[in-house]
């Protein structure tokens, strides 16, 4: 690979250290590891408040959740748009936490930066230059998942296109890549994490419920993350994973991402973060 | 494959047989198998005039150009925009080739629509709703390509996305996946094509230029495509491949699109096809 | 890709035109396009030689048929053995087709050569090379099967251990890779196809059988290969396809062989071969 | 995934805990996680002793070597074959370090056996029935390595042939898949090493010097693996990696080898393992 092809996001050992992206409290790329957890989508309030309740009682430092949700078929469940962005909000300042959610489209980015701390381009989106420059452009830090079969090179170039823009606040998120074998969702790149760390100043976190599609392979990979030098991970956790209106089957239920924190915070210090 | 996830798109082989797409004169989907040729990006006036004069000669009944580049990197040529839509158009009106170009966000598809008889969907956007939907409302045929590393279902949801949106006039285009081998830059995939064609009634075009990605192999898969029941071509041509500005490995000469045309044409009605 | 890594395989164009492995009377990589036609596993003398008259009366000039089966289950039909290869012997001779036929082990290798006219590596075994000295050792032709991810450059390097080992008679078999979507059991890789023949100066021939698992795709994907540039088609057929103990879902009927065979010499003669 | 497929592979949670293969003194699929070193091939008897005694430092149990090598191109290195084999037994023997190393095809079965204490069948090999069964009737314990481009399901399936062959004495190694990115020479399958866990009884070893191919992204992967769950960790390592006659890139030195060695231990502690 050629570090040349991405100068901003090209880690330049000597002149500088691993950039630091705080979102609230949250320092995203220093020597804590990040949890960022909540619902696949905002469903309700009452859903969020607890799910948000359950991210902040495992350690949780920032909420996520999704109000205009990115489907493969128009049939599915396109999230609450407007009303999950401000039910976001509101929970996110009763409990303290920052929120992150995704932008589709460029002319959905004001709107979303009007409720968000953070903005997500999404898997589907990271090919999708307009849309990180228009997310770029609304001066909140962003949160750049890997395309589901985007190299590494392509990645950073997605990352470079926002820095060239002006916003330096760019976190990196690992969410599995597409290959020939279906038993996961899609394969999660620990070597791609650690050669990310490498290549690039830029905070990595993962997404190991997306990497993997399956509730009881999450913890297992969530810790396979943070020991390949993960700076964070986001996690989908709901109050009743069973009733969830998209991605059932990966979310943890409050117990399970307790457990995930307690385990997370113990690989973590064993490689001398805490 | 669950047709049932794809009802508008499915083929119901009793009660609906193919739908043709008419883009000016040329029927997409009819008998005839379709050319559609001209430049990876419009440059200039006369690079292009001299592309579709170069497409007319060779029998292409539709000009290809690109306007507004989607790119990988924000260092690369990103086309002329608007100008390049002008030159389209009026290069189309010259020649009498109706012009099909891409549109890259929502927000430009009413000015794309203003200049073009066709809006492509590129690969890169195949999976971003929010684009499928306002394509789909300009009420123009669309051309959707699909993602480099979409299954075909995922292809067929796409097109229900735009379907369902009220727009019947789709063509889907096969142009190469992503496979572990980068000796070609994609990988045409001629059993989808045939798929396709017994899964829905849409017409099914092919790119074997983005397929390959090498100028000396576009003339093999091109045929290929043909035989495995494309309804039609659409290649990259410049009248100096060796200058242009993006692609230059895989377009075409005007000498060698003439014998492609020719060459599938002999094909074509090998198959019964003209 | 670099043709000195494989000096013996690659095409010189000045001084080599393309190599012809004869099989019986079949002349692969001559002007006229063969077909290999029979079972995917030898069942019963009645099946065997149903299925060799079939080959024969769709104009196939060369007889397949596997004895020892590579399953990836152990407890699926893994072939008659011995049996199986006397059986395609006799039936060869009956109908005055040479007969192919797979060995799995360098230890099997006499046996069978004492049976068959060509010996098939399969593409899992591609890569095995205690296997491809044995079966260059054997002196008869050989039909080399891509394996399922192999590039094509490790494709080639396979056939060098052949031609270094002495054995010139080598027959390259594109018979799909594997990739994220399995709608299809593989991919038919076209570009592949007419990549090999500007690569190398051996015959290349295509199992449209393999590479879609499907019925109702072969004869798109036989006739697109042939219009890539394949020197042949090795296509699975069976008297009573639902009855097969093997690969039920992609042999062809004895009609549907014969089809696709009027169907290939119409392709053939339209790219100028016959 | 039907674990019906493989009945003996399968984990039956009520009725049987997870299997322990013991070689030598290590105990793969115990508490303890175990590490496997040395380099990619025997080359001298220097090489050979320096690197033992650089693993045994390390606090390795088990010393692997290739004497027969496996290679994608007839003109690289293959391995200094049955000299290499009495070099492993002669160290292995100084050092109190039981050997692993590679059998190519089963006549090589017997000669393998006589010298080793364990046999490896490599990933090209991975899906080869007749070496399985050769290897199985060895009655040594089988180091089996996931094929490039295999499936869980035909990973296990492989086993199975193994197991079915009377042999339960299985280690499966995870040693990375291809994918379309090759930045990494392969994608190390976390997941998939958490999910064998869940399916088979078998112990689960990673191979994090193939998964990666780079030196440099070895350890952050192998700490991975640990916290995925792997029993062991199989590692290259050499007294001189630049002069490796093969996988020069990949192969740690001693101190990195003791540095990855004290990491591991730290990591396998934090999920409560030894």
């Amino acid at each position: 690979m050629n570090a040349a092809a991405f100068p901003l996001a090209a880690r330049e050992a000597e002149t500088k250290s691993g950039t630091v992206v705080q979102i609230g409290e949250a320092a995203v790329g220093g020597t804590e590891v990040v949890l960022v957890a909540g619902p696949c989508s905002v469903e309700s309030p009452e859903q969020l408040r607890a799910a948000a309740r359950a991210a902040r009682a495992a350690g949780a430092t920032i909420l996520r959740g999704g109000a205009f949700k990115p489907r493969t078929s128009p049939y599915s469940f396109q999230g609450l748009g407007e009303e999950g962005l401000a039910l976001l909000r509101a929970v996110g300042d009763e409990t303290g936490l920052p929120v992150v959610t995704e932008a589709l489209e460029p002319a959905q980015v004001p709107l979303v930066a009007a409720y968000a701390d953070a903005i997500q381009i999404g898997s589907r989106n990271m090919h999708v230059t307009p849309l990180l420059r228009a997310v770029a452009a609304a001066g909140l830090p962003v949160l750049l998942k890997r395309g589901m079969s985007a190299t590494l090179e392509e990645f950073l170039l997605a990352a470079e296109t926002i820095l060239l823009a002006g916003n330096e606040r760019v976190v990196l998120c690992e969410r599995g890549i597409r290959t020939f074998d279906s038993y996961t969702r899609n394969c999660l790149d620990v070597g791609g994490i650690a050669a990310l760390k490498q290549l690039t100043h830029l905070p990595v976190v993962a997404d190991p419920s997306h990497a993997t599609g399956r509730r009881e392979l999450v913890v297992a990979t969530a810790l396979a993350s943070v020991a390949a030098g993960a700076d964070g991970l986001m996690v989908e956790a709901h109050p009743d994973p069973a009733s969830a209106r998209s991605d059932a089957d990966q979310q943890l239920s409050p117990e399970e991402l307790v457990d995930l924190a307690e385990r997370m915070r113990k690989v973590a210090r064993a490689i001398g973060r805490s």
